[in-house]
């Protein structure tokens, strides 16, 4: 393609983000909030997270981006399409991050999307359709809950007011908390998108495991969570011989083992976890009563989710029985599977091949705001490796020729939705 | 046998103890530090501690009993023998309780050897060697570790000066304690045990399920105890796909049946517990990164408890291989098997023949005094069933007409054992 001096170009394949800027940015916006250990403890609406925000809007401004607030605080920044009346092609992520959170996690994402505007600023080009960076309220969930709050809240997963009614331990409300720091925004119906890609570090070991630069992301498992309680009776480790046991730690161990099972059975997506466990009366000479533990099933397709399901509930009743225990499983979340639009995800991969970079086909294990934005928008992502999968974690990392690959991949993609929104809205 | 109006009777086989003056002065003692739940709480060296003792004191000297404390708090009651300087048959155990203890645990057995002492004062029977009723200190450890603390120093199993310098969690000396409620005796090296008996509820439930009324114990098992370390790696449950995983519980859920296989593939003995475990960082959407838990194998003989920790440790070994994770074990604590002596423990046999009680072998799962006894005199025990084997519990219960029973054998036991002590040495 043809470099035009014009300035509007339909998908300007030449165009090149800066990698060097884009890297300047993120360590930029991690010293709000830096840890000793070189991570980054911003929560959300914090006097932290409101100086991470003013950092963001000014770059925006500085590339002539407006800016809205909404009622919830997500924060749109927006570069005028030439059909300005169309729905905008959107990205974004959050800026919050865990206790003790990484640079990366949601702060790739939002300034992936300042660095593409930047880099049309720079190069003077003006898409048919308005490009908006989105920095979602609340993603990690780690003062409020629920997690994902802001992109949630624009997707109608719940409603505005439940989330404003929300408290964190010291009991202040999220409605007080954006009060405070200036982000309780306008009230609204949430607009159209045309679009919506995310860019984020994978927090995963598949894309480092396998070598590639790009995930092209297809969705998002869907998720079934589970409160499940083994009581068994609590009686002397000494005196009790083990035809007389009823262990409830024994019939435990069957259950982990049963949840890894049936992970492995539902591959290559399939997931199990026992994350959480407590055993009482925990005592070194006592065998266990009772224990407590979560399941976390997750799955890419729905028939997939409910087999597992079913697989679990009859791996407790089997349990239960044979053990003359009452096992107790009750499902306390349900998300489900989350394709993201076919087109978007071609562009993604398209947008990899076309810049030369290796990538593969994965699947996002976790939430992220996509997996809400999906509901209401064509969604995808494109995910980049981290350093050994870690994240929510100061020791976080990410190589920068990874971080401005991905920034290229989303350039791509997002002129190439703002050209095709354009066109046929023409 | 014949009745004689003797002051001196060999093993008077008529004798039976009064089965409602033993379960008046049961319900009497469970007084001091009665609980709402029907329990006592009566910790060791408390005021309570006090009250019981000046009690059990005051009732034995109402039957001609002198009474004497040593220097760590144990109190001996002493009936005189024919042969008073012939070494005395020895019964007792504790009237210490746990926080949330049950009225039979120790308190039985040291209220059966003074109904022992009372039906032997009522019939105006003197035995060939002395009496005596020890109140053992500190048995339960609730307050003060380590536990048999009164049983142990006497035995040698730790130095007097090592108990008295333990401290419990108001960092209150066993000394202070020992002299505030008046019971710093004698110092003095412990005197000769010419045989030792312990009545006690079984606080298992073997001999309910076998529907028996006396349990002769044969000695206490052994015990290793152990801390494991588990050291995986902590990642999301989400975007980790299973066969990147190195999950720690799942490691540890091999570990605990293997400890449960363990206990079976050394039956009838063998016994294996994991009563304590701890998931870091316990959190539903992490895959644990790190489990610690405790093992607890027990055995009848050290060959046996030898075989067992060997088996341990090549599980943990094969699981760590099998998994790439690294298990470390580490014991903590041993106590070898104790056989009891085998003439008295055929006396106990005799005794429950005699008087017509169902009885079987049982073995003590648990420590008791008569297990450090066992180290410096010829020791037995007598178990009699508790309700649903339940005991460390306020709901602690105990038939009327087995703690009789098991009273009746003692008796028996005591007499035999003081008979052919004075026969020999006459």
């Amino acid at each position: 393609m043809q470099v035009h001096e014009s300035t509007t170009v339909a998908t300007p394949a030449h165009l090149r983000v800066d990698g060097a800027r884009l890297w300047d940015s993120l360590m930029q916006l991690a010293q709000i909030g830096a840890t000793d250990k070189g991570g980054v403890c911003r929560l959300a609406l914090t006097e932290l997270d409101r100086q991470g925000r003013e950092l963001f809007i000014a770059w925006a401004k500085e590339i002539g981006c407006t800016v809205r607030i909404d009622a919830i605080g997500n924060i749109f920044a927006r570069r005028a399409g030439l059909h300005d009346d169309l729905p905008p092609v959107m990205t974004g992520s959050h800026i919050d991050t865990q206790p003790t959170g990484g640079k990366f996690d949601g702060n790739y994402g939002v300034l992936a999307g300042l660095e593409v505007l930047r880099t049309l600023a720079e190069a003077n080009v003006q898409t048919l359709a308005p490009l908006e960076v989105a920095v979602w309220t609340n993603e990690e969930g780690s003062r409020f809950v629920p997690v994902m709050m802001g992109s949630g809240v624009f997707a109608g997963a719940f409603t505005l007011e439940h989330a404003l009614a929300q408290r964190d331990r010291e009991g202040v409300s999220v409605r007080d908390a954006l009060t405070a720091i200036g982000y309780a925004g306008e009230n609204g119906k949430p607009h159209t998108v045309g679009a919506y890609f995310e860019a984020h570090i994978e927090q995963g070991p598949v894309l480092e495991a396998h070598d590639k630069t790009i995930g092209v992301v297809q969705g998002a498992l869907g998720q079934r969570w589970y409160d499940v309680t083994v009581q068994g009776m609590e009686a002397h480790a000494g005196p009790t011989p083990m035809e007389l046991r009823r262990d409830a730690l024994l019939v435990a161990a069957d259950l982990i083992h049963a949840v890894n099972r049936i992970a492995l059975d539902h591959a290559p997506h399939g997931r199990g976890t026992v994350g959480w466990l407590d055993v009482h009366p925990n005592s070194r000479n006592v065998i266990p009563g009772r224990v407590t533990l979560t399941v976390d099933l997750r799955a890419a397709d729905d028939a997939t989710l409910t087999a597992m399901d079913t697989a679990l509930r009859a791996a407790c009743s089997t349990a239960a029985e044979q053990a003359g225990i009452a096992v107790d499983v009750e499902q306390v979340v349900y998300f489900p599977p989350q394709p993201f639009a076919a087109n978007l995800v071609a562009a993604v991969k398209q947008g990899a091949d076309a810049l030369g970079f290796s990538s593969m086909d994965v699947i996002s294990g976790a939430g992220h705001d996509a997996v809400y934005l999906a509901r209401v928008a064509p969604a995808a992502m494109i995910f980049v490796p981290c350093k050994d999968g870690i994240s929510h974690n100061e020791i976080e990392d990410a190589r920068a020729d990874h971080l401005e690959a991905g920034c290229n991949v989303l350039l791509q993609a997002m002129l190439d939705a703002a050209w095709k929104l354009g066109s046929a809205n023409a």
